[in-house]
């Protein structure tokens, strides 16, 4: 199970809106086939690995870190292959959450006689499918809020100057962090101060996210690095914009105008989910950062912090907007997991008890 | 050596304005005696563990932490000791830095035809005694910055509000800290607002370290938990203060009136190195780090950052006055350690290169 899971793993970011599966075909302690799901619209991980064992499979075990589907989707069902192949017993990480799967998977091998164990290495496998599972079971995409910062919160000077606050060894980290998700949210502050052109810059390439603006009064008229053609981008705006002049000027950005003067996050979530987004990096700055714990659309915190302190009340603040009056209004987190990269630190955090 | 290292950090903040020191005596594999100095004025670590030997010291090799003493001071040298006693080998970890001794101890037992070798765990050694090797080289205290924030680098609400942002844990820790070092500083405006009393609270008790209060016009007339009679208070005022009326109130409180206007921080550093104070504890707030910042007065960083987001460009930041134009007037620093404390992370920092 530990080889599936690695295999899986060596997938995130590519599979979507699938999930990263791994399944390896093991008789008497030699290891007949591997195999893992490389992109949606190809085969899945059994797929591959009973293939490769060939007719060896026969009264082999399979370990799979995702319950094999059941329904008939792009592919025919996974579990019916392993009945038909002769697999005597199927070692499964997790469930599916998916409603069309969720223990029907299960239910087809246990019918035709095949001995299921579920749950090894369960965690790792919730861990490894974290989006999927997510909008699978809350219907909106999985959101991780990043943040870059000195050790004493800041992000820009009080001149906005923020250039560099991390090193090279935590930017890359980020391109990673891009390739695993299927869009990026920015506003429209740090598309004017920053020009990012958020695509994912990794040395061995890499998936670039939607790139999604959230811009009220559809305000960035130029030519910013978002809008050019290496990457999908999606452009929210409030009832007041005139999106006919905006499209105009950039034909080829997708303009989502919401029925409310202002941008609603729910609806923007609700936009996204119909659109099968089932992960969102949200990039901040400031605003939208405080805007998405005030709505509590956090899941995930990605906090890199510099060994480096600004100093200064007026400089940028990681989150902006209004101070609450009280301490115990603050949100609370629970740290999960610190890594350093390079001399900075990389801290994640969850929602206490969920936001 | 690991034994005697041991013992010595056992001592900690205990030993001051003398250095911890453990010693270990030991012949053909067999430990023949243990010592640790524990308090300034009484017998040396040697000492002890000679004691114990007693006669079968004759022939022994020592293991002690740091470079046995050359000098008449409250007790005999050291290194005299060991050669009279018959000592063969002495494992010195580091040598002292104490221009008294700095490397005479060595020689009188080269002298004498004991063998020596230095340099046994020399870093943990260095480490144990950081406050002391400091002061006796730089001739200041060693200055430790302490903050504890929320993860967005906030320390109280618009309104102030400030209790608590970290756990009992922390606070445990920042305890054990204030036990280490020889005294602890604030501003007036800390005392203000949340009138702590800034004493060593620790279930075994605990060395109060002097208090130090910086305020200008002698503002606090009040009675503050500071003023209390717990521990030994100093505060620090400019020309322009009128201490007689304060001391008419506050008789038990030394106040140390500057020449200048404002207080200088060299100018108090200077007062404590004069009174042998080895290392300040600077807690605050946020106008106190920012001016001990400025003036490249921090030796190192401890940093609690609790997980909790408080959100709010208003809320108080951990570093206060005016933020530099371009980030790359921001201090840097290089990341020594982590330690999950609780549900917390403390972060210590050292200035990268020296201040």
């Amino acid at each position: 199970m530990e080889l599936a899971l690695t295999m899986a793993e060596a997938t995130t970011g590519q599979t979507s809106p699938n999930p990263s599966v791994g399944a390896v075909v093991v008789k008497d302690g030699v290891l007949l086939g591997v195999g893992t799901h490389l992109k949606a619209g190809e085969p899945h991980a059994e797929v591959h690995a009973i293939a490769q064992a060939g007719e060896k499979a026969k009264g082999a075990d399979i370990y799979v870190t995702l319950e094999p589907c059941a329904h008939y989707g792009k592919t025919p069902p996974c579990a019916e292959l392993l009945v038909e192949k002769g697999i005597k017993k199927a070692y499964i990480a997790s469930v599916d959450p998916n409603p069309k799967v969720a223990g029907k998977g299960v239910a087809i091998l246990e019918a035709a006689g095949i001995e299921v164990e579920v749950g090894l290495y369960e965690e790792r496998a919730l861990q490894l499918n974290k989006h999927f599972f997510h909008f699978m079971n809350k219907k909106r995409p999985f959101i991780t809020l990043k943040a870059a910062m000195t050790l004493d919160g800041k992000t820009a000077t009080v001149t906005g100057d923020s250039k560099w606050i991390t090193s090279a060894e935590a930017r890359l980290d980020v391109h990673k962090e891009r390739h695993k998700h299927d869009a990026i949210l920015v506003g429209k502050g740090t598309v004017g101060a920053d020009n990012p052109s958020l695509t994912t810059r990794l040395p061995q390439g890499g998936k670039n996210p939607i790139r999604i603006i959230l811009d009220t009064k559809l305000s960035l008229q130029e030519e910013f690095a978002i809008y050019d053609k290496e990457a999908t981008t999606w452009v929210f705006c409030g009832n007041e914009a005139d999106p006919i002049t905006f499209q105009e000027k950039h034909p080829h950005i997708k303009v989502v105008q919401l029925k409310t003067e202002d941008i609603q996050l729910e609806d923007v979530m609700n936009e996204l989910a119909q659109n099968k987004i089932q992960s969102l990096y949200v990039e901040g700055g400031g605003t939208i950062h405080q805007a998405f714990l005030r709505e509590n659309l956090v899941d995930e915190c990605h906090w890199y912090i510099a060994p480096k302190l600004l100093g200064g009340q007026d400089a940028r603040s990681v989150i902006a907007g209004n101070s609450p009056h009280w301490m115990e209004d603050a949100k609370e987190l629970t740290f999960i997991d610190f890594e350093k990269l390079g001399p900075d630190l990389k801290i994640i955090a969850k929602p206490k008890g969920g936001f």
